[in-house]
C-alpha cells in the first residue's frame, strides 16, 4: 500500500512553522502579511516542483492543480496559511500541508486517478485581521458580499482595507479562477481538532460528520447599585446574585438534556464592580451548540422558561448570533472513515464545534473533514500540537480519501 | 423649647452646593480642591460672624470654636466637606452645617452652656483624589503615619502630593492645634444614613450605636480555558461555574447567620472573558459587615468550609482588609436617644455600615454619631438627598444631644 511520506511530512511541518515564527512555539501569521505571503510563495515553489499548475481567484484563493487522466472536475483538498495572534502551527496550515503531501505521493508514487487533484489556500480564514473569520469562502459561497468584505479595516492599521492588502499582495487572480460546481467535484479538508475529544479517548481520526449548529444570547439582570455597607439584605436587588441564580438554573436545564450538548457561560460583567457597592447590572453570554436543531430548540425552550424578574431583577435577552448546523456529504463520510479502517487507525465519528471553509463549501459542492488530534485540546496558542506520527496518519487517510473519491 | 432654624438650614444647603455645583444636583469637591477651599472660606466667614475662635492644625482640620461660661474642655461636632467625584449635596457637609446651625442657635439665643463648643471640618474624608479615606483623623488618632499621608500622590495629577496640597492651601497650621482628649470632652458626628433603613421604616433619626465590623476576601477558581465549541462538558473545568457555585453556597450559608448581617459580592472578573471560551480563572469578593465580632467570626468560619477544589476548580483566597466593630460611648448614645425622644422625633438605633472619622476619633475622646434619613437610600451618587426639615429634625437633635452633655 502506498502511503505519505514521515520525513516530507516532518520537513513541511518545520518549513512552514518559520513563516511567522514567534519564537515561542507558535506563529503570528495575519492573512496576507509578509509572513503569510512568504507561506504562499513557498506553496506555489512545492507545488511547481510536482508540476501543479497554480492559479489564483480574485479574493487570492490559491488552487494549485495537478492533472488526471480524464477530463473530470477537479477534487480539492487545503485549507488556510493565516494564523491567529501567537497562534499553533497547525491550525489551518496542516490541511494545507497534507493535502499537499498527498498530491505530491500522487505524483511521485505515479498513482493512478482519473479527476484532476486541487490544492486549495483560502484567503483570511481567521478573520484575526480583516473581519469576518471565513472570509473568502464566504464570499465565494454568497455568504458575504465581496464589495463589503473589501472594505474591511484592519484592526491594527487605521484606515487600511482588506481590498488594498489584497491588491499589494501579488496573489490577487482572476474571478473566473473562482471554485465552482461545474470546476470541482468535491472538497475534504483536513484540521486538527482543537479540542480534546481525540487525544482523551485515544483515537487517531476524527471522522467529521458535520458542524454544530449554535446559538448564543447576551443576558441582562438590572438590580439597584447600592452601598455594601448600608443596605439590608432585604431591600436588596442584586444583579449579581440574580445571575448566580440563573446560571445555576441553565445548567440545571441543560444538563438534562442530550450529552453532546455542550454550553458556556464565557463572559461576565458587573456594573460598577466595586468590592463595596451592590452590582446595579450584570451581563453574561451563553454559547451552546449541538448537531441536531432539536436540541438546540429545546436550549431556547429553557431560556425561555426564565422568569422576567429573577431576584427582584429585571432581566432581559438577546440572540447575539446562531448558526445552522451543517451535516457534511454522507458518503463523503463513509469514505473517510473506510480509509481510516483500512489503514487500520482508530477512529470515531465527530461533530466540529468550530467553523471551518469547509461548511460553507458545502453549499456548492460535496464536501467532507477530518480531524486529528490536538494534545491536550489546546487550540489557536503556541502550544497548539500534534505529533507528526499523526499528521502522517490524517494525511493517509486523507490520500484514501482523495482516491475513492476518483472512483466514484 | 429654642430650636434651630429653618431658614438658616436651608440657607447654608443652598449655599454650601454652590461649591462644585455639577449642575446635576450634586457636587465634585475634592479635598483641598478651590471648590473645597471655597466652602472652607464660607465655614470660615461664617463662623467668625457668630463670634467664634478659628485655628487649623497641621494636617489643615478646622476647629471654631465658641466660649462656654467655665474653663472646661471643648464640645465638639462636625465632618468633612470633601466628596466624592458627582457626589451628593449632604455626605459629611450636613454634618458641618448642623453643627454650625446648632452653635449658631446657641450664640443667637444665647442658650447658656458651660463648655466651649466647637465645630470642626476634617480633611481628605473621603480619600477620592488622595487615598486613603479618613485621613486626616486617622492621622490625629495615630491610625495613620503622616510622613506616608503627606507622599499621598493625586489620582488625577502625576506627583502631586497631599503635602504639596496642603502648603498650598493656607490652611495648614500648627500641630498643637490637633484635637486632643485634654482639649476636648466629646464629639458628636451627624450624618446622612447612606442606605435606606431610616426612610424605608419612616424613622426621622437613627441613634448611631457604632460602626460595624467587616471583613473583605477575594477569591480565586483556577480552571481550564477551552473551547467552547471542542470541549465536552465532562472534561470541562470551568471556573465560572465553580464561582457560581460558591457564591450560591455563600448565599445559602450566610443567610442562616444573625439577621442584620450584610454581605457582598460587588466585583467578578472572568478571564479570558470571551463568550466562546470556557474561563480559566475568575475571581470575586466578598464584603461581610456585622456590629458583633462573633457574626464575623461565623463568617469566617463559613468561608474557610470552602473546599480546596470546586467543580474541579482550584479555589483559593486572601483577605483583601478588615476592621473591628466599633461601639459608641453608650452614654452619648443614650443623650442622642433622650433628645430625640425629647423633641417628639421617631427614632431607633442603628450600626454604621460606612466608616466615618468618629469612628477613629472614639479611640480618643467619646463619641457618637447621629443618622438622618437618605431618600431612597441614596450615597456618593448626585442623587443624594435630605429633605431640609429631616436635616433640621438632625440639627435639633445635635443641639439638644451637645447641651445634654454640657450638663455632665
Amino acid at each position: 500500500m502506498t502511503l505519505c511520506s514521515l520525513n516530507r511530512m516532518e520537513d513541511k511541518i518545520k518549513t512552514f512553522s518559520k513563516f511567522g515564527d514567534t519564537g515561542k512555539g507558535g506563529i503570528t501569521r495575519f492573512s496576507l502579511s509578509p509572513e503569510a505571503l512568504a507561506a504562499r510563495a513557498e506553496f506555489k515553489k512545492r507545488m511547481e516542483a510536482i508540476g501543479a499548475n497554480i492559479v489564483t481567484d480574485d479574493i487570492a484563493n490559491m488552487y494549485a492543480t495537478i492533472p488526471g487522466s480524464e477530463d473530470l472536475p477537479a477534487i480539492m483538498s487545503g485549507s488556510h496559511l493565516d494564523s491567529v495572534r501567537q497562534g499553533g502551527n497547525y491550525d489551518g496550515v496542516l490541511g494545507v500541508m497534507t493535502a499537499m503531501e498527498a498530491a505530491e505521493t500522487i505524483v511521485k508514487e505515479k498513482i493512478p486517478h482519473r479527476h484532476p487533484i486541487t490544492v486549495v489556500v483560502w484567503t483570511n480564514e481567521e478573520g484575526a485581521r480583516f473581519e469576518p473569520a471565513m472570509m473568502s469562502s464566504g464570499v465565494i459561497c454568497g455568504k458575504f458580499d465581496k464589495e463589503t468584505m473589501l472594505a474591511s479595516v484592519a484592526k491594527d492599521k487605521p484606515g487600511y482595507t482588506f481590498g488594498e492588502a489584497l491588491a499589494a499582495s501579488g496573489y490577487r487572480g482572476d474571478i473566473s479562477n473562482r471554485m465552482t460546481p461545474d470546476k470541482y467535484a468535491a472538497l475534504v479538508e483536513l484540521h486538527i481538532e482543537q479540542g480534546p475529544v481525540l487525544i482523551s479517548e485515544g483515537f487517531d481520526i476524527g471522522i467529521v460528520e458535520g458542524v454544530c449548529g449554535m446559538i448564543n444570547y447576551e443576558f441582562t439582570f438590572l438590580g439597584q447599585a447600592g452601598h455594601a455597607g448600608t443596605t439590608p439584605m432585604k431591600y436588596r436587588k442584586d444583579a449579581l446574585y440574580a445571575a448566580v441564580k440563573t446560571i445555576q438554573y441553565l445548567h440545571d436545564e441543560l444538563d438534562k438534556l442530550d450529552g453532546s450538548l455542550v454550553y458556556t457561560t464565557g463572559k461576565i460583567s458587573a456594573h460598577p464592580n466595586i468590592h463595596t457597592i451592590i452590582p446595579g447590572e450584570v451581563k453574561f453570554t451563553l454559547d451552546a451548540r449541538h448537531q441536531k436543531t432539536e436540541v438546540i430548540s429545546q436550549v431556547l425552550e429553557i431560556i425561555q422558561k426564565i422568569p422576567s424578574e429573577v431576584e427582584k431583577c429585571k432581566v432581559s435577552y438577546t440572540q447575539a448570533w446562531s448558526r445552522k448546523s451543517v451535516a457534511y456529504t454522507p458518503r463523503l463520510v463513509d469514505y473517510v472513515e473506510e480509509s481510516a479502517k483500512e489503514l487500520g487507525y482508530t477512529n470515531r465519528r465527530i461533530y466540529s464545534g468550530p467553523g471551518h471553509d469547509a461548511q460553507y463549501m458545502i453549499d456548492m459542492i460535496p464536501a467532507t473533514m477530518i480531524f486529528v488530534p490536538s494534545i491536550d485540546g489546546h487550540s489557536h496558542c503556541e502550544l497548539e500540537y500534534t505529533p507528526v506520527e499523526d499528521c502522517l496518519k490524517g494525511a493517509n487517510v486523507l490520500l484514501k480519501t482523495l482516491l475513492r473519491i476518483d472512483k466514484d
